[in-house]
């Protein structure tokens, strides 16, 4: 274990709390210790209260520590500085359309961070943590092939926004990013064995296998928006046909939607097509809650995809729990139950005896929630840890 | 690194070369070796030829070390005794109905191992290793709720055969068993993230990951037989409709193969059912190598259903292989070109790049070969690996 991740996750501790937690001696602790002040990333914060014997003093992290998280969604940019604890100090969103590709998004990037910069959130960064909506090779920080990031593939953005920012980075999918958040801190918190499926603008899972996350050989694992769930169905932004995806997404529910709006099939989606002159995804989860039998029929056919694709899933990996978030999670216990019914029908009884099929529980904040963990661990890999004594 | 599996995996060395390995000064090694030694897990083969220094002793394991490997398929029953390396000192097989239970195969597996003994392939056991057609509690060393193995369900196997063995006994599933075979001494021995497909009377997936086995939260990953591919399809031993195996399977085939028979559909099964009384899955190979048109259909249709399943599996955890065993992989490359068809078209290019999909190596010596790994493991757990100084 580490000092840094054991002070991140504890708050400060007592020397000799930190020794125990560790099983390290004095000895060894305290030119770990010694280290870490003088990285100025720990600091002394008086005495602890005593346990009976010579009291310790209380270490605590550094106080100016500020790790900057970045969760960069198809359509929406969200940072947040955190202090050391991944406490939030600041946040800041906007609009963000990833297709206009990375100068402008950095470019974007930059104004956010600048508007931190100047509320004094922060002065520098001690680590940056960023998600994308696409794969990655989180080796050398760059996506690779995104369908939906055209003009991104291979592009350099660890090393620009490290060299930026100065400070480490790692870049990574941004449904892994959500995953780790929701394993940290959010309802998958003490769970080592789960899936974070995002329904967004496209589908992706997250895989948690033993408290890491899974990335297969090519790290694409949990690619499911391009698994095939019909033979005919609808044309996909990849070319081929019948995916996930085209199905059952953010942008396949746009498209249905103003399908039946425009028809008029849907009373409910007509009316919002001709308020605002546009009909999303969002207006399907409202029409649902409002019973708009076309809307309701979206989302149950939907889900029904999805629970499909899940419950051979949840056959081959068995896992202990299943959270539900991204942009449509919002369509709610609608989605939840159809997902369910599928699942629960379809897999193995065994596979599914205990298993919560739940939505997150960090929401929007999941993202950030994982970037913000993600920069945190950079730093202990800086100091890596002290070894026990045998 | 365990000096058992060191020695397992190497043959003898010098006594110089596995502190090498182990980077493990000599007078760590030496009460360590101490320790085998009084336990007649290893001993001292003579002298090592010179690196220049000093003559160094030759470390072997004993070479009464005896594993015994059983696997119970649902109609065969294989049992090897191998060697401290895990080669084979002799081997024998029957035809074993696992349906009959415990009592009947038990008693057959003791009449087998009675002639091994009296055929002085082994005096007593060192371990055992044991591998069952059904889902199994590892850590109980009991079958759990066995779909094809009536009148097993929690039945205490590993204490059983261990107190008539008097050995240490591990037990697990046939598809996990053979998959660690097949990662071991097979075609995956370099692979560390890879997929066991078993085709054989029923469908199962072992599930190999950094080069362990994943068997998800309640010791199910893998059971991937009952997935549905179709929400008609035939009716399964299960109780539910379309499962993968009761479409694709060794009992599917024989299924289809005695309809095709007795309808004349096919006059290859029917020449068979005449010349014989039965048809067999294994018939349906023989017909399709005979370019029999039912029988190729069979295959090819299997085949589909089988890679379909396969191909979400490999978008979700993007393997490094995926290799085919068990009895029906005797079908051979007729259901291995389907089943690359399904995969090669419906997941990530990303993740079939450079995805091997291959015949296992071992063949019908993947579930004893794994059951000695089994075994053996147990001798090192005994044992803990030496700690390296810091």
């Amino acid at each position: 274990m580490h000092v840094l991740k054991l002070l991140r996750d504890n708050g400060p501790l007592s020397q000799v709390e930190l020794g125990d937690r560790l099983a390290l001696p004095r000895a060894r602790l305290l030119p770990e210790l010694e280290d870490l002040r003088a990285s100025g990333l720990v600091q002394d914060g008086g005495r602890a209260p005593s346990r009976g014997g010579r009291p310790s003093t209380l270490i605590g992290l550094a106080p100016d520590i500020r790790y900057g998280a970045v969760h960069v969604g198809a359509t929406s940019l969200d940072i947040e500085i955190t202090d050391g604890y991944l406490e939030p100090v600041a946040r800041i969103s906007d609009e963000v359309d990833v297709k206009a590709g990375p100068s402008v998004v950095l470019s974007q990037i930059g104004l956010l961070f600048g508007k931190l910069r100047s509320g004094q959130s922060f002065d520098r960064l001690s680590a940056m943590g960023v998600g994308v909506p696409g794969p990655v090779s989180v080796g050398e920080g760059i996506p690779v092939s995104p369908p939906n990031m055209p003009g991104w593939d291979r592009f350099p953005l660890r090393a620009t926004l490290g060299m930026e920012y100065g400070c480490p980075t790692t870049v990574d999918t941004d449904v892994n990013v959500m995953c780790a958040g929701e394993g940290h801190r959010g309802i998958a918190r003490d769970v080592k064995d789960f899936l974070f499926v995002k329904v967004g603008t496209g589908v992706g899972c997250g895989i948690r296998l033993d408290g890491r996350t899974y990335r297969g050989v090519k790290g694409c694992a949990g690619d499911i928006g391009h698994i095939q769930v019909s033979s005919r169905g609808p044309e996909c932004a990849c070319g081929k046909t019948g995916c996930l995806e085209a199905a059952f997404s953010g942008a396949a529910l746009a498209r249905d939607a103003e399908a039946a709006a425009e028809s008029g099939a849907s009373p409910f989606l007509a009316a919002r097509l001709a308020a605002s002159g546009t009909v999303t995804a969002k207006d399907v989860g409202r029409g649902a809650i409002q019973r708009d039998p076309v809307c309701l029929r979206l989302v149950r056919e939907g889900g029904a995809r999805l629970g499909e694709v899940l419950a051979t899933i949840v056959s081959f990996i068995n896992p202990a729990m299943i959270v539900v978030g991204g942009g449509l999670a919002g369509l709610g216990n609608q989605l939840l139950a159809e997902i369910r019914v599928v699942i629960y029908q379809r897999s193995l009884p065994l596979a599914t005896g205990d298993l919560p099929i739940v939505l997150s529980e960090l929401g929007p904040r999941a993202g950030v929630t994982g970037a913000a963990l993600l920069a945190s661990e950079q730093l202990s890999w800086q100091f890596p840890p002290v070894s026990q004594p045998r």
